[in-house]
Order: structure tokens, then C-alpha cells, then sequence
């Protein structure tokens, strides 16, 4: 059994990491206000003299909290957040975070071309560019897409920092405060994140080992008419799905285009994925069929490098002109430096071939993962099997919640990231992500050892004081970059 | 004279260009019709049937012109937009553009650095970082601050996408629509087009040549309370403004301080030319005697290379955390390689030094610039001397429009920025911005005696015509990151 001390040992070290998280118990997290529409509440608590005693050194009284936008109420870190920086510490072996196993690039080769880049054509990289971004890029970004049967011209590309940018700009350009997006049940992060940003309102859709369920689908929407509800989008990751591991059989993608259509919704088409199948071609995207019907938004984070953070969008016209306006007003332009430097990266470093590698490098510790749940996982466990990606989505046990348990996971040197922070509404403390990405297969095993010995205890106490025994978590999850 | 037919040639070209303004002449601008309202007409405007014969070939009807976001109503490029696009060619001496001189760094060493950088610690370099920014990086931009006499830590630091992007996110963060801004008459087209993002009315305050005048200022607060306005901040630009190349006098800046503290007014201090001074050393930061009530904006895309995008906010702590959130959500986090370059670049490069050529190398330009004035410009024109940044601003004699001036200059073989692009209140047309940054010291004379020429036209015709004769521009200018 973990002593509660533990978890208080974790909270006190948060101290010495770059972020603080100075909410820490103190104040519902974003999402979670937004659905309870209880955003005054929260800007009460933080009055200075409801000052809370966890408040850290450092946080002083805030003169400006009657001066935020309406949308900046919600902006409040979970207290979990700084929970997951521990993770990153030697000793904890981290199935929380979605980093690309970068380690795996040609580094010197890459490093020598970047180099060159700079002394050659320095004047050109180090300085600004256009807000739609590298035209030699945005060709190179039409090839990699015609991969999945995409045929784009690259007049009809955004280039973004990362795809991150891609779902703000979208959802800048789209959503009034109210307005619904029906989304995938769960659904990535970051979009909800974004979503919740510009005060939309999520609406999950159920999905299956299919993917997003067409049936459910047109009954959301529906359901949305009905109700008088503005529904701007359809947001989708048909590949692999973060957090999920499931993607859309291709049966079902017209049936969902032709829903869409009908209804005259958009789709928001997020595919990081795609290229990182472990068996048989890519899958044909969405947009392949629709393109006046769809945002594709791809990422070169997962086949190439995160840390260029050179994401992009390709989008119907009068999209594509609303996205180069937004992109300029938010931070100008892309960087000249990392789109020459991913332009020239596909032009001369056998992109295909590192992909191939990495899709070869995530299949064994995919196997490494499916395995050790196989051999480990107590009854009462489920999960997926994902055919490419990067993640496991593993039901717990009846009456294990995944929130209240992490930090006992984290006291037995494993991470991962709760269920809860995939949805809008609240849901999915019965779920965890499990990512196989960054650790070493050996490393994967034994995490995914001491999780099952994890849940094994939480079972026992379960069947010795009930589920009431189990502190229940408060707030939904956010974590950092570095989790997602 | 120059016949209308050259006019007409130069809109034919745009079809060239990587970006295509598809609304030339078409739809007033955003920060027009947020003035005036007429949101709805625009929308109007843009209905299948309302289409107008100018939309080029590529912009389809649009199927989502009843679906955007109510701020993205207010998106829409201005027609001098592509005009300024043909100003990149070799025979365009371009005067227009903020775009700092990169070819003087040394462009060996910095590939070197970079080179090594990637092969050395391409894992973390290449990964994802923290939504804050590298710890290293952000030490490090202490000791920057620190020669204009500010004291900060490095937890209070987030680092953003050039310091548009930290405009983008102050503004997200405080602005509701309808909220006031306070800002410098004229102000840095940037941060009006990211106040109009988030539909801030933006009320200007005068300056003169020794900057924002306090009692300019007192008056605008009180004047905007007995409306009832809600204001959310000062924006100023302390150093060498853009456009206008004036500086706050050092007896004003305890002046403005007292001010917005009485009125519990929050000051964005946007400095990026605060280092690129011509005579004596760096003006104290407003920060450095209020960091409670100063978020202070810096930069090096001026004395480094605007081709990384590594800009900052140091903010009360508070803000910080707010301004942390908003970055997460609108890119994940900025990218590791480009912060971990521009530390490199900090810790190995003698970046001090490097400055002091920069600020001798814009000398020299400047005096260039005014020299030229001096002895071409026409009786009825003025101008500021700047004594340091990028920026000439220029008041043209009475009844001549910069704007409608434009197409005629470029076709002359000379590009700036008509003033109407820094007030959002549509004034300005008689000015222009020229910047002395880029062109070698005899194109800097050219372009002027090329200016000057057109200017002596345009008085020619209007002492023959009348100002009538003179086509009135419409919309306000919204040129593009190559222009600012």
C-alpha cells in the first residue's frame, strides 16, 4: 500500500521544475468550468483574499484577476499537471507521453544539412517569410500527402507551428462562444484544449474498433439541430487515433463524408498518424474524396522532428485565405529556418526510407506493449489494438479510477495519462492512454508490469472498502507538451 | 504622369505571387469595418450571388461564408496587400519592408553552431519542449533585459513565436469584444491587426517627438471611463516606434507609469528595437521601475534573425501563468531547436558585439536616409529623425493621399508603407512610413530621390486638379510580415 505521503512528496518537488503549476488543488480546471458555466465562481476564488494557503512563493496576488477576457476564465492548469513533470525523472518509466523516438534520426546528417542551409543561404532562412509559408515546402507537402491519395495543389496549404496552430486558427476562424464541435469519443488533447479556448462546446460522438460510429454520427447531429444548437465542425483523427489507437475503416469514410455533406458540415481532418501504419499502405484521407469538405491537417512532428514544430493545413479557398489571415495576426510567419530546413530534408534525406524505419522501430514496441498487457493485465482490463500510431487505450477494472490512481502509479515508477483528459464532459476515469513510443521495448515491459501490479492493488482495495475508498480526482487532465 | 494602365499592369501580376489577395478592391478592412460595424454587410458582400468579376480564377464560391466565427467577419486582406508583394523584385527600391539585415551576422558560424547543435544534442533539440520555453533560453534573456536595467527571473519569462505571437496571447487573454486599447497615434500595424483578431476598439493616443504625451494619456483614460468603456491596457512601443521612430523622453516614463498604476492600467511594452540605439546607451525599460504593472515584449528578430522566431513576454506572475495556458493551446510549445539555437547563439557567439555592428551598420543608414530627405524632399514634407531602430516617418505635403500615392510609387521603382496602415480609426493617409533597414546606403538615396519625384507629381497634380482628382484609397492597409 502507498501512503498518502508520497503523493505530498511529489506535490513539495514540484519546486524545482521549469513550470509551476500554482493551482495545484485549488481550482477546477478549464474544461470542467466551461461545461458547469461556473467561470465567476473561479474568478471569485482567486480574489486576493481567498487566497489559497498552497498558493506557492512566487504567485503573488493578482491585481488583474477582474481584467481577464471571458474566454481566459478557464484558463487554469490541472492539478495533475505538475504530476506529470516528475515523470520525466530516470527512474519512472513514462507510458504517458507522446514524444517521437527522435534519437532514431540521422542526426549528424541532419545537423551537417542544417549547417549548410544557414551558411549557404542564411540571408533567405534567418529571415522573415510569407504567412502561408515556404512555397517550396508547401510542393514538398503536396507529395507527401498524395501518399493518402490527396491531390493538392500547394496554393491550398498553411503552413503552421505544428498542427496545434492548424486547430487554433480553425477554430479562431469558426467558433463563436456556444458553438458546438462534434468530436471523436475520446479525442485528442490539444484539440479540446484549442476548442475550449474560443469557449465551444464538445460534443463527443460515440466511436467503436472501427472508428467514429457513421450511425451516431447523424443521430449528433440531429440531436444538434434539434436542440437549436450552431454545429461549425466535425473534428476527426481517422488514423490511429490519439488517445484510442482505433481508425476509421475505410468503409466508413464516404458514409461519413456523405453525412457531412448532407448536413453541410465541415471536417476537420487531423491525421499525424497516417504515414506511421505497421501493416500494408496508408489509409486514403478523408479530403482525397471531399476537398471542398475538408481540412487536412498534417504534422511533420511524428515523420520528422517535433522540436521544428512545422505543422500545416490544406483547406478549401476561402478557408485557406481566412487561415493566412489569422496565422499573420498570431505570430506573423512560420519560421524561414525550419520550413527550408524540413524542405530540405525531404528534398535530399531519404524521408521515405526514416519513416519506413520508424514505422518498423513503433511496430516492435507496439508488439512490446501488446504482449506484456497480455501477459500482465489483471481480469478486468481491456484494450486496443492499434495497427499503427503511437498509443494503447486500456479500460481499467470496474471502479478503478484512473485520475485518483496516478499518483500511486507514479510512487511505483510508471506514468500515464488518465482518461479524463479526452473528454469535454467529464468522462473517461475509467480509461487510461498508454503510449509505446518513446521507451525502449525492455522499458515498455517492465512499465507495463509495474501498472498491473498498480491496478492489482487498486482492485484489492476496491474489494476491501469499495469503490468509496478511492479518492476520486477533482478537475479534468491537461498535460503538458511534453505528455500529449 | 503615369497613366492608369500601370496600375492596372501590376494588379494583372499578383496571379504570380505565392499568396493571392482574392478580395482586391473588393471588401473594406478588418479594422474598418470593426469600426463601422458593418460586419453583417461584409458577410453580405461575400454571398454566391453578391460575387464580384475581380475574384481571380482559385477562389471558388465560398460554401462556409455563413459559418465563420463573428471575429472572423473582419478578416479580409486589404487591396494594396499584393501591391506590395511586386516590391520584392530587384528593379523595387523597397523602403517599405522591416526586415532586419541578416547578411551581416556571420552566417559560418552560426550554421557551425547550428550544425553542431542538431548532431550533438539533436535529441533534445529535435523533441518537444515545455509551453514556457527552455529554462537556458529564458536565463539567458535575463541577462538581455538586464542592460536596460530590468531585474526579472527566469520563471518570469514565457517565450513565444516572435513577439507577435506574445501580442496575440496578452490580447487573448484580456480582450472581450468592445474592450478598449489604448495605443500610440500612429502604432505598430502588428499589434493593431492582433487587437482587431479579438475585436478591441483601439483608441489612440497622441504622441510628439519625445513620444506618448502623459497628459494625452490621463485624458484618454478619463475620457473612455466617463463612457463607461472598460480599458485593458497601454500598448506603447517606448523605443524608435514603428512607424513613427520616436522615443519616449526619460522625464515621461515615471509620468506614464503613475498614470496607468492610479488608473490600475496594465502596460504592454513592445521593445524590440530597444538595443538598436545610435547615440549612448539603452533607455531604461518602463519594466525595469514596474514590474507588477509592465508586461515587457522583446525580441531577436531584430538583433539576431527574425528567421527562428524567438520573441518573449516577461509578465507578473500571474499573467505569466495565463500567458503559459494561451501558448499551450494556440501551439503546444515553441520549437526546442530554434530556442536552443538562439541560447547557443547568446552563449558562444558575441551577440553584444554583434549589436554594435548592427547598430552601426543602421547608422549609417539612417544618416543615409535623412541626408537624402534633406536634400530631395519637396517644401510641405517633415519628418522624424529617429536615433535609433528602423523607422522614418514621413508627413506628406497637405492634400496629397499616401495610399492612392502608392501605386504610382511603385511604379517609380519605389515601395513604403502608406500611414493609414498604423490607425485604426482610418487616418494616417498623410503619411508614410519609411524604413532604412534593409537597402545599402545609395539605394536608401535612390528610392528617395525616386520618392521625392513622385511626391513633386502628385503636388503637380493636385495644384492642376485639385486634391479631388486624386483616387481616394479604400480600406486600410494590412501589408504583410515582409513589410512591417
Amino acid at each position: 500500500m502507498l501512503p498518502p505521503a508520497s503523493v505530498i512528496r511529489l506535490a513539495g518537488e514540484q519546486r524545482e521544475l521549469p513550470y509551476k503549476a500554482p493551482y495545484a488543488g485549488m481550482i477546477p480546471s478549464a474544461r470542467k468550468a466551461a461545461i458547469m458555466g461556473d467561470h465567476w465562481q473561479q474568478a471569485s476564488q482567486r480574489q486576493p483574499g481567498g487566497q489559497s494557503p498552497e498558493t506557492p512563493h512566487g504567485s503573488r496576488i493578482d491585481p488583474y484577476v477582474g481584467q481577464y477576457a471571458e474566454r481566459a476564465r478557464g484558463m487554469v492548469a490541472s492539478e495533475i499537471r505538475a504530476l506529470f513533470a516528475v515523470t520525466a525523472r530516470p527512474e519512472i518509466v513514462s507510458l504517458a507521453g507522446g514524444s517521437p523516438y527522435v534519437t532514431a534520426l540521422p542526426l549528424d546528417a541532419v545537423g551537417e544539412m542544417f549547417g549548410q542551409l544557414v551558411a549557404g543561404r542564411g540571408s533567405a532562412a534567418l529571415q522573415y517569410c510569407t504567412a502561408q509559408g515556404d512555397a517550396g515546402l508547401r510542393e514538398k507537402i503536396c507529395e507527401v500527402m498524395s501518399l493518402e491519395g490527396i491531390r493538392a495543389h500547394p496554393d491550398d496549404v498553411v503552413v503552421t507551428v505544428g498542427s496545434q496552430q492548424a486547430l487554433d486558427l480553425i477554430t479562431r476562424i469558426f467558433i463563436d462562444p456556444g458553438d458546438v464541435v462534434l468530436a471523436e469519443a475520446p479525442s485528442y488533447v490539444g484539440a479540446l484544449g484549442a476548442f475550449a479556448a474560443y469557449q465551444a462546446d464538445v460534443v463527443h460522438v460515440p466511436m467503436d474498433d472501427q472508428g467514429l460510429i457513421p450511425e451516431a454520427l447523424g443521430e449528433a447531429i440531429a440531436a444538434a439541430g434539434a436542440a437549436g444548437r450552431r454545429v461549425k465542425f466535425l473534428y476527426t483523427v481517422p488514423n490511429f487515433q490519439n488517445p484510442a489507437g482505433v481508425t476509421l475503416a475505410a468503409g466508413r469514410r464516404h458514409a461519413i463524408l456523405d453525412i457531412c455533406r448532407a448536413a453541410g458540415l465541415l471536417v476537420i481532418e487531423d491525421n499525424p498518424y497516417g504515414l506511421l501504419g505497421f501493416e500494408g499502405e496508408p489509409m486514403r484521407a478523408l479530403r482525397a474524396d471531399d476537398p471542398q469538405g475538408v481540412v487536412y491537417l498534417g504534422s511533420f512532428s511524428k515523420t520528422f522532428a517535433p522540436g521544428l514544430r512545422v505543422g500545416w493545413a490544406a483547406a478549401p479557398p476561402a478557408v485557406r485565405d481566412k487561415l493566412v489571415l489569422a496565422a499573420e495576426s498570431a505570430v506573423l510567419c512560420h519560421s524561414s529556418f525550419a520550413q527550408m530546413a524540413v524542405r530540405e530534408y525531404l528534398g535530399t534525406q531519404g524521408w521515405r526510407e526514416q519513416i519506413k524505419d520508424f514505422r518498423e522501430l513503433y511496430r516492435r514496441r507496439r508488439d512490446a506493449a501488446l504482449e506484456a498487457l497480455s501477459a500482465q493485465m489483471p481480469d478486468g482490463c481491456e484494450w486496443t489494438r492499434p495497427a499503427g500510431g503511437f498509443y494503447v487505450w486500456l479500460k481499467l477494472p470496474d471502479g478503478i479510477n484512473a485520475k485518483a490512481m496516478l499518483p500511486r502509479a507514479v510512487s511505483s515508477r510508471v506514468a500515464y495519462v488518465p482518461g479524463t483528459g479526452f473528454y469535454a464532459d467529464g468522462s473517461g476515469a475509467g480509461h487510461i492512454r498508454l503510449s509505446y513510443c518513446f521507451p525502449e521495448p525492455e522499458r515498455i515491459r517492465e512499465g507495463i508490469r509495474r501498472l498491473a501490479s498498480v491496478i492489482e492493488t487498486e482492485m484489492e482495495l476496491r474489494d476491501t472498502f469499495g469503490t468509496d475508498a478511492i479518492p476520486r480526482g477533482t478537475g479534468v487532465d491537461t498535460p503538458g507538451p511534453g505528455d500529449l
